[in-house]
Formats: structure tokens, C-alpha cells, sequence
């Protein structure tokens, strides 16, 4: 392809990507979107002047673009590039009641312009694969803009509805009997070495080697989970890791979050309100040490990140920007309906190299005390998940679509 | 006068009133209203609803009145009444993006329009008495939402501002040495015995037995505290009390709240905006710590809340709503532009019973490890301030416009 | 009295009280002495330090003594005198596993041997006064090194023994009815103008105005307190004080501190070992909070610390040094055998001076957010009781022997 | 062998140890036996009476044997054992000043005669395994006890010194420039394979794929450390994994743990006092995060578990019991002087199954947010170190001596 094919494919994206995010936060008032309800999670609005501040950052200013935020915002918005500068206290993001919801769309409009503007002329690669890092890294925080809203919802006991939409609903149709995909072992190669985008800690391409497994054709659905619940699973201290069995006990967890026990079962919060938990539904919602105990129960165990890997053929190709439908947890896809946790701690391959400069902090900085998640889930965007994609979180994160797929040693 | 004049009377205070608190949200966003910057503040957007509420279940709901809101405001606008039922957890207030602004907007009308009516027909003597305590419960909470806002502007390194108006600042007038005012001692009489509204810790009237003394006939200013500081103040701990020295080290005091140091002297963030420290202003956003400390260095004391009240004669009447004019440190009124520490304890007064029911549960279940101050603030409305008016804070509050006055022995 | 008879009575003194000390160490391995169990708590070899690094530094060294102790001793055992220097963190004394037991021993040894040579030649009124002031210091570590062992031995499943001695255990003998002492209210004269020995808080002597009251004769019992229990009292928040119901809340307080539920009833840790709780016995390790829960239970309210002393008359004088016999709670006696809790918040009575010097930090920087407590207990030193005495703790406090006496309005 | 020969052989080794365990506290007296620093680590008296009770537990009552120790010790000395019962509370350990020093010195006997008994008589294999794996448990805390009296000391002002012995100390010697040796990578076996004792984590042996690699000869001296302190290494972000600095910030962490900035210098703690940090000796007391980070300033990277098993040979057999000689850095052995930090986050290995029974809990559980240290240090006993051997500690541990070795990719 040309420069100019390109770069119009890239305007594009660009444009389809940004629509997004705030299409996501159409069904949400700028009180909604101020408030932040944990330190792990962060404000909608500061996600979408988060991912402006982005693009400012790392593609407008090296660009020669400056004035199009006030000079705080640089500190404001930065996350967590130490080597930009500054940064505001995390955990008090929601403070910000200023700038308001109307200036940050605004700032998003300033900034839109001035990208598009620059891909109307030349831009060199260097800019150019800062923006597709750019259009990634915003379709990360659309996934995490919808969690994020999630636990702020649900901290309200009005229990209030993020949209009425249904189309993401599962039925209540039957699921099928568990079943095995054997894998002989061996070596394998891991790792993403295709020429399109992916993140620095998809690679590089190595081998490993593995001994014969197999893994679970779909996952662990909410009517399993159950069994779990009602066998004494959170009370069985034999079944969990010493500091998983700890977190349970101190934040009495007996149950995925956003289930709540009523008088004729249990019920879950989710973003179209709070409904009857549904036995055919993947298991969504629990943390690493939960996904890890229900395997040890059900006498499996959790994949490594490279089985899994092994185990998954490429999905189908999608465009950039949208939103996958879900996925039923019988769906012979590996990209579930939910993140899977996997055994593995996230680390970096053989040979990892960050990125230059501060997008080299994007990733490996965070290499320690987390785990691998693999697959996708109903808030991932359409195109953004691969094969060869490392999602992490700390092992007691459970606010994302985190589930569980099985895997067990072959003998 | 008769009943109908009464209810005229009440029914202009109510609309005065709660129009009063409309008008100080008026400059604030959506956004600014909903969001809590520490535990010890609320929302203001809950300060509306809070005080809507207060209306609704002790004035509507025995009058018969129901279905004003949807059930779960019953808990999420109960401050602390343990008889009326459940709380929400009040460091979450913030969380509480639904109800919208709007929705309490709409939930202020609906129960100011009951409230009207019932004051069209006959209203009992106790219905009528819940209302005007109803008044001044709201006045309390229009000073706190000021203070409360205040705080949470001040956590966004913007420095926003709430108000451009500047009828309440100063200016750079020269303030007078400072005068004392001798009292003989004796026998007096403390309390509020008057038929006019009080609350219910300011009485039963009650003779006390006081020694001599003299108080000063200004507060301390701006100037006078800057000596303090520039003299060690916060590095001496023999001018502390012990947990006072405590809470400096740990928290890294070293100048009133809302002080920053600047490279050619100090600003403070004002409601107004940030702007130079003025020496001729009472010095305000002191703890009682500060206050105690100040006063050792300067060879006075705090005066005991007895000695402040039989020091002060009652200001001049006026009427509910309103907010006062902010007054300088050299006014003769002893109800400067800042409240005043005092050195008692909150405590009951002899012989002092709460009221029955859950109103009781407004003063008296408070009086421990608090301390009492007396006079109003430049955020007191206009009528509510009283010279038996028993202010009180934990003594490491900072956030209210609290002051110094001095007092000491005559020997 | 001349000089020298003055000097042999403070001899006389000085060996009996230091005698005392280590006699209640005796039932204490090295072990005992050494650990800290909260940091409200020291270790028995750290009060035995202490008072001795007491002597060394406000007797000795102005006398011109020196090289006692290796320097660090100056750190070590200072405990919270900032004008003499520097101090070690108060919460990790139990780590101070050197200087060992012996150590301290031949250190106390040392001090007692100089200040005794000390006072065999001239000293002046002011050295004497210290040595005064030292004795009585370190009487009040006596009760602090039982309550604080009792602290720790309570954390141990054994259930260990601080002593097998069963003089001070009480019996089951029933008790009387509960009794009223009625007063007049009126001037009264508060505070201690003795010449004898008197802390500094305890003047200056100044005329009070009190409203007539009734105070109980005895203290409250197990057999009432019991009662309270069994009526919910634990449960009911209109009972507490609001930060004393989030006290019991949160630590879970459902009876005195020491007590434990067994299957035929109640039992309680005491320096003799666990054993059942008697009915007649006073209540004791209860917090302020409790107390005054109680109080309004049963219909009273705790005395004020003046009213307490009104109602009170000297106890017969004893000689300095020995442990006062346990006093039944019908004792016609004041001092019960337990301390009692005033409604009193501790601080400066008029016109008070805290004493010139390091000494000037004993009482005064401790007056804030703590109760007087008068009386005295069953590990109150003989003769160190006095009817002027201020104990005082925070309220939630309850290592103490602390009990509770009742009063009420006379109307 | 036969059976006899065997259990003499096992009943010379288990005198031995045991009684090393005891020579290892004979410097230390009852206090210093009976403290606890920090919940990470326990007091000395209980790691005699934890390894005591392990052979009771696990030994002797399975035998038959009954009534060694009264009934709480079951729940004192059980340190995490949930199949056997309920347990102490970990951070309370040193306030159990009963049973006393001499008590636990009694149990260690009567235990230690009944165990020799039993190897007087026939055991079954089963035992026979069982006395072998609690030999090696008490090794494990022989080192832990020597480590975790290193941190009591060093929190007494006093600097007190664990042993005046000097055979430990290194010298000024020069340390030769630092060497690396390459490894080809390819399939290699990792895991313990022989019949000799190895706990489960070391097993299954199973065949890893390693790309080629270096590895250093020696590990990194305080000398070169000196100059990553010396270059603000502890100042720059980049060079630091996120959490790692964030620890960094919050700790105030400057230096190695127990190095002191003296005006001409550091000095260290160690077991025979303070003492100048000799530039030749390995730097030990480092977090993971600092070896990390010390790896990424120097160019290098931690190696991974693996690469340090493959690049290591077998050491000379040694005698169980007994301390190894500390050794010099450059010293041709791969068992240093300090245990090394890998990249290896603590995991199963394939086919991983834990013991059955309450044996099963001495490592699987632990396999979470852990890094895996190799090696051995100067507090590990002669003959407890292996090849295969997998140690482990959270990445903020800093109170094991623990250095770092470097590796780095074969391009």
C-alpha cells in the first residue's frame, strides 16, 4: 500500500476508534462519569482525557502541535510515564470535577482535528505507528472504561442501569457436556511475529517447550461455579492458595462480585441491570485465587499461557472499533465471553526488549505479582483481541470479565 | 400572634431558606455537587437531598404524607438518625451518582410544595416546631456545603474557583493592636433561655462560677500567625499539646489549610480563587491544636466557652437566610469573620436532657472528644448565628473557617 | 521536721518504694518483663528502666552524678520528655531485648546507691522535691506495670498466672442495695492545697458552682453490669455516645475487657488466673464508653470529677509504698477497687501552671481527648491514693481497672 | 543398607541437628529468644518449639506416641497447617512469653528421646521419610532463625552483637573482574531426580527449552553496588519495575537493608556488629526489586530459575548439620555467600502434585506472587543446599541474605 492509502486507512481507524469511546459513554451523565469508586478503577471522563492526553502526547507534540490543553492537563492525564513527567494522584482522579464533562469533549474535538489534520499530509512511520499504539491503547480503555463503570454502579443500592440495551444477554439455553482438546506437547513457537500492531510484550517470537496437556473446549459457566459455592468451595482452605484463602477470609467473599444471595437464589449486577444468575452463562467476575480453587476442586487445574495459546487457532479477522457480541460459553471459539486466567505470572518472553522511550514503560514496568488473562471478553472491542494478547491483573482483581477455562495434564 | 400569621411567617422562612441553599449551588456543576473529597465532607448535591429528606420524615411522613421519593432514599439521605433505620456508608456518599442532580432538584420541589401546603391548612404546635428545627438543621448544612466544596476545589491542582464574586473579601486595611477587655467573675448565667428557637445543648439555662479574666477584643490575624510560623512555631513541640504535636508530624503541618508557600510569600486558596495571604485578616482553617499552640506562644490562652459567652453581648437580630457580611478582625462584634476555638470540651451543660425521639440523637450523642466554638463564620447564614450557639469539631478539624481568639488570666 | 529527719523519711521512702517495684516483678521471668503487647502498654523491665532513668536524669545528674548508664539509656527510657531529648519509638519498647533483665537490675542498683549517698549528705528543697516527685512517678508505674502484664499474660491461650496469691481475690458475699448520698450543690472548693505532695494538675485550689446531685454509695457490679448485657445493651445504639458505638462496632466489644463466654457462663482472666465472674465483685476493665452507656441504661449518668470530690472524704492516711486491699464494692470507702470514670474531659483547672522545665511536660500536653478517672484500684500503691487524684485515660481505654460510679440530677 | 544401619544413620542425623539448633541459640538468652520483630519473622523460642511440634505432629502421634506437651501447643507451634487444626496468630508470636525458654528446652528433650526411641525399634518407611523431611524442616528454620534475629538486633540502638566469633567475616582481599560463562540453550532437565531427599516443589524432573544465555561467574559486590547507589539508582524510575519503586518511595529505601550512612561511609549490621561495608564482599539484604534493578543499570538481566540450575554443578556432598564457610565472591562455587534472586516467579513445575496429606501444605500453597531464590547463603547449615533446591520469599523481602547473580541473552 501507498503512503496516502494508508494514511487514509489510519484516518479512519482513528475516526472510528474515537466515535467509539464516546459512544460508550452516551448512556452516561457527567456525574457518572466524574466519580471514581476504587483506586484500581479510574473516571470515565478521565479515561477519555486520558486517551486524548495520549495522542497529545506522544504523537501532536513531537509533531510540532502545542497549546491545545491547558498546561496542568499534562499532569492530570498522564497515568503513569515517569519519563514524561509528573503525574496526579491516582486514587484521587475522581476529584476532578474540573475540567468538566463539556471541556473534555472539547478537548477530544481539538485534538481529533489535529490529528486528522496531520494524516491529511505526510506523516512519517514513526508518527504513524505512535497513532495505531495510540487507536490500541484507547480501545484498552474503552474494555476498562466499561468495567470501571460497572463497579461504580454497583456501589449504588439503587442498583442503577448502564443501558437497557439487551442485545448482549445470554438465554438460557442448555450447555453442553465438558469437553477435552488433547495436545501431544512438544516445541512450539509463542509469541506474535506478524507485521501488524501488536504490543512490545507479545514478543519476540521464541520456543517452548510443552508437555502433553489438554484444555477445555469451553468455560466453567455459572451453574458448575455453583456446584463449587454449595460443596463449601470458600470454605475449604485445603482447596486454595495460602494468600488466596487469606483475601477470601478478610473480605468475606463467598461468591463471585456483583452476585448477591436473594431469598429464591442468586442474582447478579451487570450492565443491563441486576437479573437472575444464569446456569448456561459463563462464570464471570472472580479473581485468579477463585478460578484457581475451582480448578483445584474440579481436579483440573488452570492452562499456562503458552498451552492456551497453543490450543487457540486465530479468530476471524474483525475492523478495528466495535464491540464483539457475546459468546455463548459452548462456542467452539477460544475467545470466550470472559478473560481467562491462566497459571502463568506475566513476565517477559526471552529477548524482551521494551520500546523506546517512554512508550517502553507501557508494559514491562508492570511485569511483577500479576497474572496472565488470555482470550477477550463481551467488553473487548471488536478487533482489538488476538491470539497472542496478554492481558494481566493482580491475582485478587475481579472486576473485570475474568473466567475460567480448564486445562489438565495428559497421562 | 395567632396561628395564621405564624404559618405565613413559617412558610416565608421555609421558602427563604431552602431558596438559600438553590442559590449556593447555583455557581457549582453537576459534577462539582456530586463528588466527596475526604470522609468528613459531603456532596453537596447530598447536603440538598440530606436536608430534603430531614423534611420528609420528620415533618411529611407523621403528617401523613408518603411517596414523595423511591424507597431507598430513606437510606441513602439518613445522615446518622439509628432510630429512623439503616445508614449508607457515609465515606460513600460520593459514589451516589444516581439520583442525578436533576432528580433531587425534582425531589427539593416535590417536598417543598407538601410542605407548603401543610402550612396552608392547620399545622399542630409540634409539626410547626420539627419545621423551623428543620430551618436551622438546613442552615447548618448551607455552611458546611460551602466549607465541603471548598475542600474539594482545593484537591485540583486547577485551583478553580467558586465564586468570582468578591463581596467577601477584604482588604489591606491596617488592623488595631490588640485590646482586652477585663471580666470581674463570678456568678453567671450561661444557656439560651429565650422562647426563640435554639438548639437543644444550649440549655438548660445554668449558673457557672468564673474567675477573672480577659479576652481580646479581636481575633488573630493572618499577620500575628505569620510570626508564629516564622518563629518555629510547628517545630517546637513544648508549645503543643502532645497528640496536637503528634498530628503536626504525621500529617506535615506547617501552616493553616489552604496556605501554600510561594516563591515571594504565601497564598491561600480562597472561594474566590488563590491569592496572596492578607496580614490584616483573621487568620482562618486553624485546628484547635493550631489555636492552642498559638495561643501558648503568645502568652494567653483559648478562652473556656463559658467565658466567651458572658464576654459577648447578642449581635444585632436578623432574619433567617441570607448569609452574613464578612467581618474584619477589628470589628467590635465579638462574632468575627471566623469561628473560635474555645477550650471546653463539648459537653452536656448540668440538668441537660435530649429530645425525645430521633431528634434526640442531633446533639447529644456527639459530646465526646470535640470541642466547642463559639461566634459564626463568613459562611454562617445571616440569622443563625446565636451567642449561646454551640459550634463543635474533633480538634484536628481544619476545614471549617474556624480562628483564634485569646483569653487569659487578670491577676 | 530538720533537714536531716526530712532526709531519712525520703531514705526510708526511697528503699521501700524501689523495694516495692521489683517485689512485683518477682513473680515475672525475664521473658515476662520484655514484651510489649499493644503500644498503649510497656514491659515490665521498660517501667523499671524508666523509673530508674528518672532518677538518674532528674535527681542525679543535675546533682552532678554521672556515667550511670551507657548513653543510649538516655534514649531508651526517656519516654516523653522532648526538652530532654530525643526518644525511642514508644510502640517498639518490647524489642528492646538489651539491655537484658540483669542489666536493668544492676542499673536500678546503681541509681539506688547514689541517690541514697546522695541523700545522706545536704541536698537542697529542690532535689529533695524531685526525688518526692520521682517516688510518686514511679508508684504510678507500679499500677502500670500490673495492668500492662495482665495485657499480656490475657493474650496467651495458657491462661497464665501472674501470681497464685489469693489475698486479693473477692468473695461471693451479696451485696446491698444500691444507695444514694445526696449534696446540696453550691461553692464548692476543688483541687489540692495541701502542702504535702500533689501533682500539678491538681491545683490551683478554685471555687466551683455545682447544682445539687445524688451520687451513688458503691460501685456498679458484675451482677449489674450483667444485666445490661443480657437487656441488648451491646446492641442498642441509643444507649452510646456515637464514636462509642463505632467503637464497639468495630472492635467487636460485647462485655468487659478479660471476660469470656462459656458454655455455663462467664468467666474472667485475672492477675490469679481465669475463674468465674462473681456478681458482687465491681465491674472493671470497662471503657468510658461503656461506663457511661451503663449509666444512661440505668436511668443516671456518671458523676463530673468536681462532684466526685465534693462527695468525697479523705481516706486515712497510709504510708507511701504496699498495695492497697481490694474494697469490696459496699466499702463505705470512696476509693473503691476500681477506678471511676468521670464525665469530666481532662484538662487545666483555672489559673493552672504546669511546673518550670522538662518536668512541665508530666501532666499539662496530655490534656486532650482524655477522661478523669478518680479513686483509685486494687493496684493502686498504698498511700499513693488521694481524694484531689486526676487519672485519666482516652475513652476507649480499658486495661485499666476501671469501673463506674453513678450519679444523677437532684430535682 | 539395611534397616539398622539406616536408622542409625538417621538417628546420627538427627542428633545433629537438633542439636544445632541449639547451638545456634546459645548466644542468645531468654529475651532475645522470646521477641518478635515483624510478623515476617518469628522468635527463636518458637522456631525451637515449631520444629519440635513438627515431630510430634507428624511423627511421634502417628507412632502412637502421646501426651509430650500440653494441649495448646497443638495451636501455638502450628504455623500453617490447616489439615492438622486451628492456629496462633501469626504476628503474635513473641507474646507468648509462656511456655518459657526452659519449658521449650524441656519439650525439645522429651521429644528428642522419643524420637530416638522409636529409632531404637523397627520404623516404617513412611516415618523413617517423615523424620527425614522434618531434619530438612529444621534446617529451613536454622537459617530462618539466624535471619530473623539479624532484624530483632538491628531495631536496638544498642547495635548489639549476635556472636563475637569472627570466622564468618570476609576480608578487604580485591575481587577479580567480573567473567561470565555462555550456555549454548536448548532442551535441558531441570529438577531433582534422585532417590536422595528433595522436597516436592523440586520435582518432577521435566525438559525445558532455554534459549543461549550467560550467566556471571560471581555475584555482584557491595563495591559495585556502592556504585549504582552512587549513580542515583535508588532516584531513577526507569530503572525500576513499578511496584518496585513504588516500595522504594514508601519504605525510604537508600541502601541495602542494615547499611547505615556514616560521616565517613557505610556501615553494615551484621551477626558480629556493626561494622564498614567491605567493597569485596557480595551485597546481601537486597530486595528482588533491587536486584532487578541493580541487573537493568548494569546492562544485565536476573536469570530465570532454569538457566541457574543448568549453568550450576552439583557441589561437593557435605554432612547434614553444621554451617558452611562463608565464601568469597569469586568464588568458582555457584553457592555463594547469599542466596540469588531469580527472574522466576515462584510456580509448579509440570505435573506438580503436592504431598498427600497435611504435607501437602509446605509449598504448593505458597506458589503466588513469590520470586524463586537459588543458591545458598552463609547462614544456610553444611549439606542443605542443592542444585535443585528452590527457595522463596516475596520480591520486597529483604531480611534473608540475599544478593544477586546476573545474566544476560547470547546474541
Amino acid at each position: 500500500m501507498n503512503g496516502q492509502v494508508l494514511r487514509e486507512r489510519l484516518a479512519n481507524d482513528f475516526e472510528r476508534v474515537r466515535a467509539q469511546t464516546e459512544a460508550l459513554v452516551a448512556p452516561l451523565s457527567a456525574e457518572d462519569q466524574c466519580v471514581q469508586s476504587m483506586p484500581d478503577a479510574s473516571p470515565s471522563k478521565w479515561h477519555r482525557a486520558h486517551t486524548t492526553w495520549f495522542f497529545e502526547t506522544f504523537v501532536l507534540r513531537p509533531a510540532g502541535v502545542e497549546g491545545l490543553s491547558p498546561e496542568p492537563y499534562a499532569i492530570l492525564f498522564n497515568s503513569y510515564y515517569n519519563a514524561v513527567g509528573e503525574q496526579y494522584d491516582r486514587p484521587s482522579r475522581g476529584l476532578l470535577t474540573r475540567p468538566s464533562h463539556d471541556e473534555v469533549t472539547a478537548y477530544r474535538q481539538r485534538v481529533d482535528e489535529s490529528v486528522l489534520e496531520l494524516l491529511r499530509a505526510e506523516v512519517d512511520d514513526r508518527l504513524a505507528g505512535r497513532i495505531e499504539v495510540g487507536l490500541h491503547h484507547e480501545q484498552q480503555h474503552q474494555e476498562l472504561l466499561l468495567t470501571d463503570i460497572k463497579h461504580l454502579l454497583s456501589c449504588n443500592p439503587l442498583d442503577p442501569v448502564y443501558s437497557r440495551d439487551a442485545s448482549l444477554k445470554g438465554d438460557d439455553a442448555s450447555v453442553p457436556a465438558m469437553r477435552w482438546s488433547g495436545h501431544e506437547g512438544g516445541i512450539a513457537r509463542i509469541g506474535c511475529g506478524l507485521p501488524s500492531f501488536h504490543f512490545d510484550n507479545e514478543g519476540p517470537v521464541h520456543e517452548v517447550l510443552l508437555q502433553p496437556f489438554e484444555i477445555a473446549q469451553r468455560l466453567v459457566t455459572n451453574g458448575e461455579y455453583l456446584e463449587f459455592i454449595e460443596d463449601g468451595g470458600y470454605e475449604r482452605p485445603e482447596l486454595w492458595l495460602s494468600v488466596g484463602y487469606d483475601t477470601v477470609k478478610s473480605r468475606a467473599w463467598g461468591a463471585p462480585q456483583y452476585w448477591r444471595k436473594e431469598h429464591d437464589g442468586w442474582s447478579q449486577l451487570t450492565l443491563h441491570g441486576r437479573r437472575r444468575v444464569r446456569d448456561a452463562e459463563p462464570v464471570v467476575h472472580v479473581s485468579f485465587y477463585e478460578a484457581d480453587a475451582y480448578a483445584r476442586w474440579s481436579g483440573a487445574r488452570l492452562p499456562t499461557e503458552q498451552e492456551w495459546e497453543v490450543a487457540t487457532s486465530e479468530p476471524e479477522p474483525a475492523p478495528l472499533g466495535g464491540r464483539a457480541a457475546a459468546v455463548h460459553p459452548s462456542s467452539p471459539s477460544p475467545y470466550g465471553a470472559a478473560w481467562q486466567w491462566t497459571r502463568s505470572s506475566y513476565s517477559a518472553y526471552p529477548g524482551y526488549r521494551p520500546a523506546e522511550g517512554a512508550l517502553g514503560e507501557y508494559n514491562g514496568k508492570f511485569m511483577c505479582n500479576q497474572y496472565v488473562l488470555r482470550g477477550s471478553s463481551c467488553a473487548t472491542p471488536t478487533g482489538h483481541a488476538r491470539r497472542s494478547y496478554r492481558n494481566f491483573f493482580p491475582p485478587e482483581a475481579r472486576w473485570q470479565f475474568s473466567g475460567i477455562r480448564l486445562a489438565r495434564d495428559q497421562g
